[in-house]
């Protein structure tokens, strides 16, 4: 990997509803200039795919994995148990428990099997992505750059004094 | 097994640590003469023997599953999405958080993937030997039997008052 | 049961209010072609039709018993405390807890009596369909068929690629 | 029931291990002089004897029922359903969630169905104890005037300062 | 007040923002036939109206005590210390813990001074009601009979079947 | 209170059983070299010790106070509706809800009452013992002096290194 | 800082989507005549902003911080780490979890780094103020005045009534 | 950092009481040949010793950077803001609430700052030394082969049944 360019970034979800939120994964790795692609994989409805991506991951040139799901969110960890690639999850917002259940689905994996979760919903998603950046950064010095550009910029846009 | 063919039953588990909670099924099962097997198949550090194993139960022989798990309890929710068979649930206590977790992962499936969750530990896992053998019940009028024998056994148990 | 017709399945709720839930069980199991009946029985408000119905349950023919309740959601419970055929236990969100009351009052039954309990609110409602489907399909082949196609055609239904 | 003599209270629980907890009750009715009596009456595991004893407590001669449950604990509400006598609940102590599941089960009643819910554990059947002779006591001047002496005697226990 | 003198029900709320959820303690009483007041009674803005109100309500001729709070919600507890009447307590919907904080505010009372709570929110404030009520009933035939009329009425209103 | 000395702090619990969570308040604020006094009043048990209490604190020459308190924990709040002095709350560990009702209870107190919450047990009560010394402090240069010094000997015990 | 004239009250918090609950501790000093100054301040984004902040609030004459955060709140803990000032935080409400995560993030700080921890969202902001403002008067009799008399207005408009 | 040698990394804690945890991360880095380094680094009793860590691992030569703390847990996240490097979080149990309160604290960070959380407890410390490998194998062929045959070795571990 090391070199030119920083891996690709793979963004799965579950269904389509996931997207509204996983797309903030997307926007700031587009934003940072790093490859990513989204697509649609289901634990539950189809653990074949699943498994077909996990495994494949790698070798289709993903150095990192993306995993967003709600409920008994169950892509994440299964990915991860597919794949020595890092994973990182997030909880989608569901309906009856506002995430509870898709946090704790996702966070308490078993010794041996990681998944790096991050926050429920949509900052979440935005994480996911910035973790997946700095993840790469760690060996591509330019990309390295605009993720510190990127976090400067965020810095000088806090205001001094709250507005009415 | 009696009768003429009540199907058997695969208890599934995600480690050995789930044994002691889990040979609570095997126990009423004994018990009610079903037929049974036990297995460790972990969703996470075997996911092709998981797969493997959800795929062929039906092929094997089995006519119910019953899957425990902990933490981020994803077995039993996997194995329901590779087979069309009845699956159900054991949430195992999990060291921090007392189950709540396993719970969640288990129960909260999304729409499509059913997996009929019991309450979390032994309780739990007895009662999944039991739901077990209601099902199969269903079709057997030996076993069907046999339960309402364990039950009416049970209610005859009760004492009518508490002694010091 | 074996032979030519699967059972039916009954499903009963505390009120009128629960329908626009438990409508999803009734929707699934006329998809697949399994006989089924509705009923509002409260645990609460009508004690003893509700031990008329789960004592008869059987004696009228059904297999399969799909209960959903919301709050102290005391209905899975008591009906299978008065039956052995399988219930299956649907947690209705609630006002203020948003269906943690109605699921853990569900779910935590203790040893001796099981409720396999599925999802809070619609989706749970749809699994305790499929779930009876699956129940009944142990020993129907044309449902098992018609079970398998349905979760194929739900697996065939996933997209590739989210759209925005 | 006015004139000399308070009603008499009926202390009910689902199982033996509740008795530890439920004890508290019938020794705070002891100290205050209410007559009492404590049955199990399981609602999972004796729904008959359960329906027996609500609809018969009335006519039984008692005026108050305390009921102590754990986990999906069913029995305050079931009882209720069944009389119009005032009913308080106990939540027993649960092993995997300590009881939360037993507070929500018993609390959360729907509208229509009344359990006067006293706090988890011992305190709470103490404190059924107390509120059941609180009740009596509205119609029976010389139990008020025990219960404010019992009341008078623990503030005058609570000492000045603490001690190492 | 019908009959000899069943007792009135005093009805308190920490504030006017409750009395949506507490009048329906009101409603069920008046169509009861319970002689009722309602009064605003702070703990925590008017703590010495509280006491006053408290210590007085036996003499002013209540004979239980209704009362409703939200989030740190004292009043239920404070005025049980303040009085040897029964006391019942409804935990009003609080705004961003939904009742949760009100709940474990009223019910988690120490040993000594009980509080009987009801659900959170207008189901637990029609319980309250009727709670009240069933407590006058134990020394009022008359009041025991309308409340047993409101309870068939309740019975007779549930359908047979749900409606789309 | 300005001048030389700082003012005193008084240490109220509801019960003997909380002063081993509570020594660790006196502990500190005798570290510090801060007057104080421990003293028993339980909302509960006894209401008027605490209005008393509550009401004339200021006169008594207290500056700040805190309180103790585990469950349904109203002293706190209740201190703090008598008094405009400053109210530190400390939630004592509670039983069956591990101090989250004791948290709730104090931190969720209504708009215009305010209750400053520290964490749940030793770790707050000690925090408590602190933060009314930073309060003095505001006013009195030599206890900032004593509790600049005990913080930087906080922070020079810190290793460098963890051991085994 | 003793003398005539109270000190000064720092209001700050992570960013200006917190404003519309701080200001609610911003009007209650206004309406008590309490200097103060409102600034954004964000742990996460403006870290350096934060350390100069508060390792100067006390020489720019601050007497005692507010600081307001949401989710994983990490403001005030942060802030009383770099500072001896009284600090009292306000979890915001969050979008998922309700303000459950930032009222645990600010509360449970370890023994040694004391927050005095307000009520989640709009009350918890006007208690901080108020509290501040009760901080600032155990020296400065006007100021005591000012919130007695407050303190008694809040009182008097308790209605006696609840209207509909 | 490409080439031969995979980068360092930190593994950071609030005190020595997180060591028996934090060390399982440790102890999985020097199976897999990873060079690490653990330092105590309290963000709330050594403030400055965190910043100077924090913006210095970078330049220290870190790559990845693991840091656990419990209860009001922000050492994670203030990493998080004052570095670019990738950022795991470990929520260490906690007396009161079991590691909730950490979690919560570690995971629930805003838009812009990531911490990649894994499970509460030695699982969670465990999995971030595995996910901190993952991240540095993505560049180093050496270690992701290492990593591989661990993953392996315990696949190969799982015994197919369970054992008395």
């Amino acid at each position: 990997m090391a070199g030119g360019k920083a891996g690709r970034v793979a963004i799965v979800m579950g269904s389509q509803s996931d997207w509204p939120t996983m797309r903030r994964a997307a926007a700031v790795l587009e934003e940072l200039g790093v490859d990513h692609e989204a697509r649609i994989v289901s634990a539950h409805r189809t653990p074949d795919r699943m498994a077909d991506f996990a495994k494949g991951a790698a070798d289709e040139g993903f150095s990192v994995i993306i995993a967003g799901a709600g409920g008994a969110a169950h892509l994440p960890g299964m990915v991860a148990a597919m794949t020595h690639l890092p994973v990182l999850g997030v909880p989608v917002k569901s309906k009856a428990l506002s995430g509870q259940d898709s946090l704790l689905s996702i966070v308490q994996m078993p010794a041996g099997i990681p998944v790096g979760t991050l926050a429920i919903g949509e900052a979440g998603a935005t994480n996911a992505g910035l973790l997946a950046a700095s993840i790469l950064a760690t060996t591509d010095d330019a990309l390295a750059g605009r993720l510190k550009a990127w976090r400067q910029a965020q810095t000088d846009r806090v205001a001094e004094r709250p507005e009415d």
